[in-house]
């Protein structure tokens, strides 16, 4: 599939010049010192490929932020905006619309189960700011736990349920209880064995649940397979036993696939990946999601709700809305996604490379280096934990992060990484062929950092 | 300017049957009980004009959530996301791209003064979260001040910011104050002039600042011009006053020109709108938009950063961000937005539209219609203030306000109201014979109802 590279691409240099100068004078960046960034100015991209103004092409295993599931430009989700785009851009969320109503009714076909609903943000930060107002609403609780290996988006009160660094100079919004969620390489329960890590970090969670007072916790949020904290697929029995809790002290519980949903992990949602839930069904009450439903091609994110916490509304005013909530374009590209997504295989694709290429070829990577200390993950959703020293586990400095970005660069790699991690996330339509291009220069770049 | 109506638009009834089932079977709505919903159903719209599946045609003078500055789908602007489109629709905020450095710079330009760097958001919510994490960053200080009438936004900080009902459910963040702004016609300060309202209006926010303490008061965050709680054009000297505290306080000015702001008000923005200022120069810190920069076209939003401050995040780490941030796509479309703006003169018309025609117009309607107390605004934005009795000035109740409504739609005008009023906030690219259209069917929709 995207097999389909053009094979001439014009380009003209003196733009990329202009980008980047007018980039450096005018734009704030996030998460970011402004002085001296020097961003990547690319040119172009189509399935796999992006291509700088030197006409340098690169292999896209970054997927931007995790996000282009279907590659660049996929011509039909290209055709489904430009269409729309002729038809209706844009419409006040409280008129109806076909396109937002194929879009939420293609999404409820793929989660199945109970849901009924489909609340439409910007953006997955905003989707889980609305997913907590639910909970909170419908519980008449406060709290909402997460875990501290987490992030869940920007804004004033995902920011907070977000564990990582990101949250500290952020802690504005109350009512934020963090835990910690499992993680068997670091285990934060002395565990030895995924049964004893997912044992322990159920006991943990429930431990945590009592000692908050479980008549204060309106909702348990969790990245079903947390991603830019490690792409932490939980083991065995925990997803399960997460659902049982909630079940028990009455809350609500929430899954984020923002990152993990729409294809990554080679099915619609991680929490029907048997990789993730050890093949039990564990059904959320509330899904968000951003990011894969139409590859971020048009911004779009959303709430999967559950029919009875949608039908908890149907008397009482949902008191939360914005004003391109089921915007006509980021709708139709949705729609464009998902039944390219269906029509040509694409999350049967992601699978298969997971299973046939990129799993045991990661692997095979980390017995040839001793820098990578773990390899986890599933469908095209992978992390290579880095560490100085394979016993101790100490992770690699920065510096080591930096080289290895450098020399993947370089070979034409375009990287993803986090802390001491490479996140391995093509988009879910590579290829064999460009799997196994990205894995021999993978293994040259570690070559020449371990040099 | 855009005359242009199609004769002739096909319309397939039974895709607008389609749209309402899947909408009330599948889609949760903004602000709303969901039980009894009846959205309209628009098929299509140009300039200022919106039809239904029935082939009705309406004037649209409710910009939708007063967000299509430029009208329905202009031409120029429709091109711009097409050509967009094709080349890249996304792309991750870390690299730079050209038509976001294009978007930043034309923004900039238009605003003047010591604005250098523009943050990119998704919408109007998460530009005021960024902003209100800046001045916090920058002064190291906690609290926000913002008025009771006024709407900033549906997440953490900026629902709670929020003066209306709309904050009270979702009263999760901390450091938020709120104070009472000017507003002669429903008075906080006994006042009886516009000079005395302003003076005692900058007293009781300097009286708030002094006993709150200044040294824990990050900003001052307001809507320049108040829109959706009134469009409450302040008096003469209030928001110089405004300027003078923070400056006096250390404090940060932060204007949200969300809906205010890109030709709203017959100029670029409100801060520069003699109206507002009365003819001051007055300066914020930072500016926070989304709406009329490229009409809604695609989800954008962002705040423009005085160079004092952009240049304090030079070594600092700036903790925010988003993966839509400056997204190519509505980068094009803020593009094309502001480049047909200025070639075409639509601020221009817009500011001659209110004072030659809707200004007028809508006092004189005010004379024959003892329901309107009051008549505000400037440019295309303005409120019609209806009162059951107008020596007491009693705000009429929700039901003469759904009767307008259904009498101005059954006429062939889609009206925006907020409590007891109605807004008349058509596009930009209105003209005099649509104003006197719409004049029309206001002047007949009241005498029915107050028949």
């Amino acid at each position: 599939m995207n097999d389909q590279y053009p094979d001439t691409v014009t380009i003209d240099a003196s733009e990329g010049t202009r980008a980047f100068s007018l980039d450096r004078a005018h734009v704030f960046h996030s998460w970011s010192a402004q002085g001296a960034l020097a961003p990547w100015v690319p040119a172009g991209g189509l399935g796999t490929t992006i291509w700088d103004y030197e006409g340098k092409r690169y292999l896209d295993f970054s997927s931007q932020l995790v996000n282009t599931n279907i590659g660049h430009q996929h011509p039909a989700v290209v055709a489904a905006i430009k269409a729309q785009a002729d038809v209706m851009t844009t419409i006040a969320p409280a008129h109806a619309n076909i396109v937002r109503g194929e879009a939420a009714s293609r999404i409820l076909e793929r989660a199945g189960g109970h849901f009924s609903k489909v609340f439409f943000t910007n953006g997955g930060a905003d989707a889980n700011e609305n997913a907590i107002r639910m909970a909170r609403l419908v519980t008449g609780r406060d709290k909402v736990l997460s875990t501290y290996r987490s992030y869940h988006g920007n804004t004033g009160a995902a920011v907070v349920a977000t564990g990582d660094w990101r949250r500290v100079p952020n802690e504005y919004a109350r009512g934020h209880v963090h835990f910690f969620g499992p993680f068997l390489y670091r285990s934060e329960f002395w565990a030895t064995t995924p049964e004893q890590e997912s044992e322990r970090a159920l006991h943990h969670l429930e431990r945590v649940i009592q000692a908050e007072g479980p008549q204060s916790i309106a909702a348990i949020l969790i990245e079903t397979i947390p991603g830019t904290a490690g792409v932490l697929v939980p083991p065995p029995g925990y997803l399960a036993g997460v659902r049982a809790l909630a079940d028990a002290y009455g809350i609500v519980l929430i899954f984020d696939e923002v990152m993990c949903g729409f294809g990554r992990t080679g099915e619609w949602f991680s929490f029907v990946t048997p990789a993730a839930t050890g093949g039990e069904r564990v059904q959320p009450d509330l899904v968000t999601f951003a990011k894969g439903v139409n590859s971020g091609y048009v911004p779009a994110g959303g709430v999967i709700i559950s029919d009875s916490i949608a039908n908890a509304f149907d008397e009482e005013v949902f008191p939360g809305g914005l004003t391109y909530s089921g915007h006509p374009l980021a709708m139709a590209a949705i729609v464009g996604t998902l039944d390219a997504m269906a029509d040509e295989g694409i999350v049967d694709n992601a699978r298969m490379i997971g299973e046939r290429h990129l799993g045991p070829g990661l692997r095979a990577l980390a017995e040839r280096h001793p820098l990578i200390g773990e390899v986890r993950g599933v469908g095209v959703f992978w992390a290579l934990d880095l560490v100085a020293d394979p016993v101790t586990r100490e992770p690699v400095s920065p510096a080591i992060i930096g080289r290895l970005k450098k020399e993947l660069m370089a070979r034409g790699l375009l990287p993803f990484s986090a802390d001491n991690r490479i996140h391995v996330v093509p988009p879910c339509v590579v290829t064999p062929d460009e799997v196994a291009a990205a894995l021999a220069i993978y293994d040259e770049a570690f070559t020449a950092v371990e040099a």
